[in-house]
């Protein structure tokens, strides 16, 4: 691991709150059609316009009468008539506004001749009727600023009245690939080349965090394209990814070329995967993230770096992962590693529940099928100085989108090994 | 609540797992896009089509060698010429067929003539070598049928070689409206009418899902209407949603309408909100689901019998929601109720973890900001019997999508009581 002079290197959560404290967002606001805005985020409180029901309504099919002609007791309804004494109301239907009580159908009898019958009568004033505002209330809150929509919170917006609603826009994040080494996915691969997958890893991410991904052409491994390339992204987006270029050797181009557009925060940080990135931000406030170039570290750094940026644009405050104590089902063996490294391991792990709380497995010793299943593992475990032993307690980070963890009964059965060597 | 005479109730657990096992899909298969294939779910294995990297590759930005001009010692390199004996190599790319091993440009260096020397000889044939497949082995196994593509499988896919990937179809999913009181959302609401919001809420359930949502237009309550929209969505879905229209009274045409076209597996379930659903199944075996009309309802029992529908379209097993034991942050005391109801409540409660495992507080009981930051909750308890003292452990079951629940410190400190009278 390269550790030129004078490149700062930060850990992992001070290069975040570095990062996140030097940038500055200024998030536009448009007006979208409820039925469209799941997954987005309110740009403002939204309140109910409107009272439902927006009248007294039947709470059962039946009838709906006056309350008072009953307050002495049974009527004699031989002469009563639809529409003057009683009308049929149906369950969520508004009444009319002379009648205030309604009699379940299942009370109601009609003679021969049509005459109507009741076999009790209402117990009290509004039986039965649900009033203005039961569900919801004219000026209730439905949803705060920052809140992302859910198909729930759609569907009550909607009955609230509203037909669009004021979301921030989308943030426009720029994906720039570099490295000569790269062609784009779906070619001919030439021997001796790489394919370049990151872009469609972050675009997908991007997307379900709630940016636009603009992914640009492959940069050769040249500052002067990529200070092109940087310069051009920054003037319009609300944050730079540039990914690549940040690997061993001095041929390292991504620094150089974020240094003309942007002050370096630190050129690397203290954890892997993915210890080269380096966190910049122009004298604008726009991020720009020299995303590390290899696939697991570019998948774990998005994570880490990118998506507390997308949040902080929609206002939201930094949130740190859930951590809990977990039982290792296996050693995480570090003394094969260079003893100098200060750089922290996250390790990929598969957290589950057991009966007496969290245990996790390093995704290296799950038998084929649950790597594939869980590729990736659903949290970190991380690994410094000589490790951890078998059994050994350690703190363990969900990786997101954050979900809750499987059962451990049955689940590691399979352990291909009890050990991982880093 | 309507108990009328011959109908079926069945727990919730039953009537699952009863439409579930009466239910016939054909899944479709189409081959789509690796770049659009994020969130769809594969139709069959896949492996590797190629090796990563698929030449040897140099691990390091350094100069490419033969070995063998090493292995007596550091030889004379006054005649050596770039691209005969050595060749510059970049990090990631590969080395020409006739080199073996890479030295790091840092322990090289050229004199005022261009001439290179080696501060030290590479320690072994293959140094900084990436031999071919290191990263991806040709014919590995990427993915399985059934598993749904994350932004890192799909990634990994365009790695293995794969433009194109074979998923299945998403599931055609009808969703018909019924209800005279009912108006389109975004239309002007009448007096004592109701905006349709439940199809809103649906379609992006079932869009997050992996289906295909169909929502048709809203159904008066009469039977024969209701048979004809039913026959035209049983013909092309697989899925048939009739929303509404099963409430309380006498006026009930969704089960009638529904009977006409499929075989009732159940009228309704032991578990509300939303009791008032009900399960049936045509005899080619498409599931026509009687979805409660009220939102409270079809929220919770679209997760509870659609969501495992379309899981099974795609060929997967039925997996029960996770439960854990929690402790009570509030009664919930249910004396008011009818005691002959045998109808279980699933009370909706903020999960939360606390030191010592995992506490619940009905939704009612939290102060304005939390009941609208987690709308609807992230799990329930269920109440039955006389319900659950302060303190008392109860089982709480997440709600779909199973999110880790927050932290519990500081959460529940304003609390607006500590009972809830159901």
């Amino acid at each position: 691991m390269q550790e030129a002079k004078g490149h700062i290197w930060l850990t992992r959560e001070d290069a975040r709150a570095r990062v996140l404290e030097a940038s500055r967002f200024s998030p536009r606001v448009e007006r979208i059609a409820v039925a469209q805005s799941v997954g987005r985020v309110c740009a403002a409180d939204v309140a109910s316009r409107q009272s439902l029901p927006n009248a007294p309504s039947s709470r059962w099919d039946g009838v709906a009468v006056r309350y008072d002609d009953f307050a002495a007791g049974m009527p004699d309804t031989s002469g009563w008539r639809e529409g003057r004494e009683y009308a049929f109301s149906n369950t969520g239907i508004g009444i009319r506004g002379d009648y205030d009580t309604v009699v379940r159908i299942e009370e109601v009898s009609f003679d021969a001749e049509g005459r109507i019958s009741f076999a009790a009568a209402p117990a009290q004033r509004g039986a039965l009727v649900m009033p203005v505002g039961a569900t919801l209330e004219e000026g209730e809150p439905l949803a705060r600023t920052g809140q992302t929509i859910t198909p729930e919170l759609a569907a009550l917006l909607a009955g609230g009245g509203w037909a669009e609603v004021d979301v921030y826009a989308r943030p426009r994040v720029a994906f720039i690939p570099s490295g000569n080494e790269l062609v784009d996915a779906g070619r001919e691969l030439p021997l001796g080349k790489n394919v370049e997958t990151n872009s469609l890893m972050a675009a997908a991410k991007l997307r379900a965090w709630g940016a636009e991904p603009l992914v640009r052409p492959i940069v050769a491994d040249d500052v002067g394209l990529l200070v092109e390339a940087l310069c051009e992204a920054v003037e319009d987006c609300d944050i730079v990814i540039l990914n690549g270029g940040s690997s061993k050797g001095t041929d390292d181009c991504a620094v150089p070329a974020i240094e003309r557009v942007a002050r370096v925060l630190c050129h690397a940080v203290l954890m892997g995967p993915g210890a080269h990135t380096s966190l910049s931000v122009t004298s604008e406030g726009v991020p720009v993230i020299g995303l590390s170039g290899p696939s697991g570290g570019a998948e774990c750094t998005i994570d880490w770096y990118v998506k507390p940026l997308v949040d902080r644009y929609f206002g939201l405050g930094f949130n740190e992962p859930p951590k809990v104590r977990a039982r290792l089902l296996a050693a995480l063996d570090l003394s094969q590693r260079s003893s100098g490294s200060k750089v922290k391991m996250a390790v990929r792990c598969l957290l589950a529940r057991s009966s007496d709380g969290f245990v996790a497995a390093p995704m290296g010793v799950l038998p084929e099928s649950l790597r594939l299943q869980y590729r990736g593992g659903n949290a970190f475990v991380f690994a410094s100085g000589v490790g951890f032993a078998l059994g050994e307690e350690a703190e363990a980070e969900l990786r997101y989108p954050y979900a809750f963890p499987p059962r451990a009964e049955g689940l590691f059965d399979d352990l291909e090994s009890h050990a991982l060597v880093l």
